[in-house]
């Protein structure tokens, strides 16, 4: 699936007590720059003396495109301090949509303050009819407009953990944030633990990231995870942790391990790559196909589990599909448009490897079927004999509400289709998915029928949401 | 002065109800751009039909620059609608700066809006600070948010009408704004009127702005300006006006004449040509100079005034020094520091005319004096013999609260030298202003004596500030 | 005529022994932007030693568009050097067109060499197709790469300059040329000196400029005319001039004075604001308006003869057009179409001025009559009773082919209709040029009979060729 | 070796009689960006009637960077006619490097010709010298304005074809050429065959590709290689074929199977991927190790390789290096310098597949070692508890004059010392590579002692140079 069907969701990061922060916060979000390619930005927090007094600055510097993109030739000096956060996101397009690119800035009651956001909160629009009727202005769309306004209209007299605990405490859904504020930053995760969200150590100082990858990248180590509920406060006297929504049920996003990240990262206390190998593996066992001679990764996001798929049945793997890695935003189709050209611009066949063969092509999941059809099309083209789709998830029945950005229900091919239906569609001699028992086995060993008791979410395969979901109709935008 | 001494304060328009509001909007701000280079923005509302409801929908484009800049290659099409908004400015530098820029939008109880102001808040920073500590959050540093807050806490109950005055009954200062809500348009002039603003008809629509040369540019008729302390609602059942902060003084600006104004340009009911033409007449009654030769303009905005003083005195206008036309923001000076540059590569002594010369140099008004000084350097060593300046406005001694970007009192050579002092600083054979009786005759007729009891503010020339300034020391930014 | 009705030709700059070479040739292109605001370029000679050996290297940067805009943040360290020379163009549109912008470069046998040339050569096609025919190859279409190959062609056994006015001797028409080659700098005019071309001393280097304006703004001192004819060669040696084209009829473009120079320049050996005050002044006497009210310039290029006309009738000058100064390349124009747009977004009627009044406009020249229809109908609109246009040159009746880029002879108004027609055309109540008496009486004292006796081409206003044109009809591209 | 140490070649496309042909051959420099990131250029051949005669115009659009950067909303209208021509290209860095970027275009007495050019030419500095000695002019540095040159020079009398051949004649070196005329392309592959050059159908004409991934993209039937020292010519009465060069020993750049050409490409008759995974199994054969766990590829250019070791081995494959796919061409490194930064921002340790393991690295060369002693290091830190470094060529112990960038000889690590040498400096435990015999095994079946009897160049491996080497020292620009 490496086609864009599925909008990645967002990334952030967040270094405290470090010489160059914002230099690390963007080398930590070009390491998730695969989390989110519409949008980038890093604020940072600067004390200067001013007389006698310390004067907490705060400067964003944020734009649309890739973090390389964004920064480009930029000079870090402009975003000094010893504190920084920073965000990839995902964006709608449209004029305003600037409004919406984070880090968000604000001046509130507690002071300065900026935001970044992963996740995607299913009451915002409550929250936002009700803020807006007590008298708040909102500049853009994003939920995490709606969390800002909840803290500036917090209590004064609490302490500033508290404030932020009593305005998360009024949202639902998905929030994996990182806060700064004048003199600290304060991490967050929602109690079902939907998206991920590290901590680690670096040069003494700390850092935070929805991968690894982002540690590994800046040569910081890693410390643990953020908990589901837990709310983390960085500041001049360490750390300190708090847990205060009460016990719930966890609700880690399965799909993290199946699409998101990357596999070299480590999502909820687990390393991706093994994970996903795995789900080929399990597949392998539900599904094999006789008689076929290779199997055929779609390049990158199959390659894990058809590495899974061809070790466990011995069938071996060869590139069938080529990758072009330099395939830009846009590209410019002649009018008399070529055959599968959304496809072909992306993935070419391999004709040697595929010609004549029975081949098993490896992919992590299906949304919409088109691209798997032009896929199964220029395969064939290429000379396969039999072409068997294998898809090392469950079908993708329903959207997903807490931060990632689906279609709609009725846009998702196995909402409509029985598997066999979708096997036509797509012009596949076969095709399988992954069960949700494998999918559990893959994850955490879990047996069949206990997959509700998980600490994951699936409910873009079972339709199963954690957190009640008021208009399902309405998709949110994301973060 | 055309040194960027003063910078200049902003420009606004606002179109109602026609095909091409937007387009309208960016011309009109195209005519108006010698009133802010730094930033433009224009705002359309749409209306669609979505099943058999129709929405709102307000859509803005902003940048930093020029208009021709922020708009170049602009598609209008993706401004549709039938009103529009638009707004010129000059912001301070800093990387948060883009969130200053106008029209300001958001979606507040009233529902979407979009603002444009001219003018400068004297109690901003009190009200900003008592709406942070009531839970507003701010994210630039503009008066115009602390009006688009105060606006979303007015009484839901009330029309738009009365929420809008509700909400500038608690400010004080200069503001001419154009706001824009989903179904109307409202203009508003504060009660001392300190800054322009005109209405016009175009195709049967409305059209409102900061000066008429924007309505000469699209052919829009002039109807009359928008009165000091009326509030004007457009809409579709037409024009209704308000006056509810009941008779105050008026105050309007009187630098308008004297600098910001283009000459062809009504503003305050008069057009700005004749008004500023006989500053340079009552200059030359009140300070002629005794066998002079030629009378030489500081273009361009020392023209105007030139002309009056040559038709006055008899002795020729000629053009001593020739304006580069093709200045751009940044030019890369040599490292070993050519003489005067920053004078040089925007007006160069033309040796013709002044070699052996008595010269009265007429230029409308001298903040820091070293551009003066700078000048006076250039036309001695083109030759000339004497080298009179003569200033068709008295001197600047005190900073500007209500909309216009002057130094701080201790910046102003006025504030602190005679103007003998000042002859001798920028190096002049004679120095001589306008007295603020010329000014006000020049202006309207007024005689000596009664300057304060005209509709003008001259703070900038008297101190005498007609709204109370609360920390004069700070001086605020500017729209 | 500020409505690039004539496009400007072109302006040079050599700088010889100077740190910041290449900075002083930005500079004095930036001084002399009026002369082409298509295209600019800079290239720079230095010297670096290899082992014992110095290797020369030329660099050079150029790019479409302004002066400000190709050198945008611009270090010229990357142009480091004690050499330079420079170019301000017009360009066609069009893909390739980037191959033209100069200053051109190569390697040919007498070594690497960059030339800038402002002119046209009239046998540029037949010496281009003579030079395919024996092998030689064109990147562009402009005439200065005819002139690199004809150098490229001489005798090796020759001197540097032997060379260049052997390859000289070849070509016809107009060239103001600065060569640089990597031991030194060779400028040239033609033997009829249609271009001009200034030589000055800097910091003990020397600087050649198309117009002293350029000079004035690097504090250079202007020592001399570069004379037609003259082969001036600047080394470490010092300066030597050869003449070696014979004596011929000089022909300097008397157009420059009419509109191209900058009024502070001086070109060929005048300054040009008295000569073109002067013209105003004989316009006065010859071309009267009995009962006329104020005397209006075209602004800019008609204002300096405005002042003379104003000065010789004592018909006060007034600003009855005022300019936008911020009109940047484009604009999006309304599709319902604005009255008059295409004048009115440069130069707005000031009603004030011209409200009832009988109104002497003064403009420059008349090229196509479009642009002057315009004017008339706006100045109207504005309320004058009479308009009476008079232009301070007399009727534009044949295209130029020696460097400035006219129309073709069909598309010139007065090569068509009578002054009476064209009065009509134009919408005034009278209509008068200057004579061409008029005209040489203000630029030399010549009397009536006598132009053809004096230094200038008059082509443009009589047909009268001096140097032979082959195909009239095929308007060449313009440096 | 997916860092940067040898910069890719070129890459060419032509495109004959069809609709669309520029937009076609963009699209199939899209994919072949691999073969050259720094410039981009595609020409197109336009027929326009002018009366009753018809007009060729040649235009070209061409700029630095990626082809999806220079053709960025390109409108390829711009770009009209129905043949065209293009190139990628690495070009150095430097201020008229511009000038190099192809396709070239010139009018000279063929006409007008475009032409785009992969390889060098080992005799374009005498050439040079001469052609200049003999009055051309050079306004880049590249080979192919040799070609140009000569090509301009050739006897007029003769057909197009002829002019070419006796032309190309006059070169030595490596030279895979399309050249578009008035009315034909020409297309040569030099007597070696250096570089590759395939001829295919579409829509009923013809294109012509570096590589036949350009093919897929554009739905385009591979027909035949363009023959060594073939002279294809292309026009309206079809394809005529021309050996004139005699029968020479054929060369083909081995290189591409080990590196340049993608894997899904077909270059000199064979596709990439057998060939390239042949090595890596031939490297399994000769350079086993003993006790492996798993088999890393230094992804992506030693991944085939890698599958093909796997295999032959049965040691698994996995990902234990993750490559991050959206490295722009810069970032920005922290002042405190991260440890192997360099190699981290392209790939990350996955620590979960290398922690405690006897790891087989499988890369496809090395150059300097510097990456991969970073690469040994990163794999270590991550746990490995052995690290085997196999690559799947012969040691490059020789640069490349034929059209690849490789460094200088001193700065090839290979040539300054031994494998057991190579393995201590980078760290590895054991180090193996592909013998040449085991290279030609893969490639052809050759047996050891006879790979110069091959039709292949491996100068890189053997310093055998094809084609005589006049001054080694001095590494040519690449094409």
């Amino acid at each position: 699936m490496p086609f864009d069907e599925f909008k990645e969701e967002c990334g952030v990061v967040a270094v405290w007590n470090h010489k160059e922060a914002s230099n690390i916060a963007y080398l930590a979000l070009y390491a998730q720059q695969h989390r989110g390619q519409e949008g980038a930005g890093v604020a940072a927090l600067d004390k200067e003396s001013q007389g006698h007094q310390s004067v907490s600055t705060i400067r964003v510097h944020r734009g649309p495109g890739l973090v390389a993109d964004v920064f480009e030739n930029f000079d870090f000096s402009a975003l000094a301090g010893k504190a920084s956060i920073g965000h990839v996101r995902y964006t709608t397009a449209g004029g305003e949509s600037l409004a919406n690119i984070q880090p968000l800035y604000a001046e509130i009651a507690p002071g300065k303050v900026a935001l970044a956001h992963n996740g995607n909160l299913t009451n915002a629009d409550d929250l936002r009819q009700d803020l807006i009727s007590k008298g708040a202005i909102f500049a853009g769309t994003s939920d995490t407009e709606v969390i800002i306004h909840l803290l500036a209209r917090t209590q004064k007299s609490d302490p500033l953990a508290e404030r932020v605990i009593s305005a998360l405490k009024q949202v639902a859904g998905a929030y994996s944030l990182v806060i700064m504020f004048e003199d600290r930053i304060i991490a967050i995760r929602d109690p079902q633990g939907f998206r991920p969200l590290a901590l680690g150590e670096l040069d003494g100082g700390y850092i935070l990231a929805s991968e690894t990858c982002a540690f590994d990248l800046v040569n910081a180590s890693y410390l643990r995870d953020v908990a589901p509920g837990e709310v983390l406060e960085i500041s001049a006297e360490g750390i300190r942790s708090y847990f205060p929504f009460g016990v719930q049920k966890e609700a880690a996003c399965i799909f993290e391990y199946v699409y998101f990240a990357r596999p070299d990262s480590m999502v909820f206390g687990k390393t991706v790559y093994p994970v996903r190998k795995k789900m080929g593996e399990e597949l392998a066992l539900e599904s094999p196909v006789a008689g076929a001679d290779v199997v055929v990764p779609v390049q990158d996001s199959g390659t894990t589990a058809a590495i899974g798929y061809s070790q466990k049945t011995g069938i071996p793997l060869e590139l069938g599909l080529i990758r072009n890695h330099y395939v830009g935003r846009t590209f410019i189709e002649p009018k008399q448009s070529i055959r599968d050209f959304g496809v072909k611009i992306k993935l070419n066949a391999n004709a040697d490897v595929l010609k004549g063969k029975s081949v098993v092509v490896v992919d992590d999941s299906i949304v919409r079927g088109t691209t798997s059809r032009k896929l199964v099309t220029m395969i064939r083209a290429a000379g396969a004999r039999q072409v068997h789709m294998r898809i090392s998830s469950p079908p993708i029945t329903d959207p997903c509400f807490y931060g990632i950005d689906t279609p709609e229900k009725n846009d998702l091919i196995a909402a409509k289709m029985s598997v066999e239906e979708i096997a036509r569609f797509i012009g596949a001699d076969s095709l399988a998915y992954l069960s949700q028992d494998g999918l559990y086995r893959a994850v955490n060993g879990a047996k069949k029928g206990e997959p509700r008791d998980s600490k994951f979410c699936d409910a873009c395969f079972t339709g199963n949401y954690p957190v009640e979901i008021k208009k399902k109709a309405r998709q949110k935008e994301l973060f």
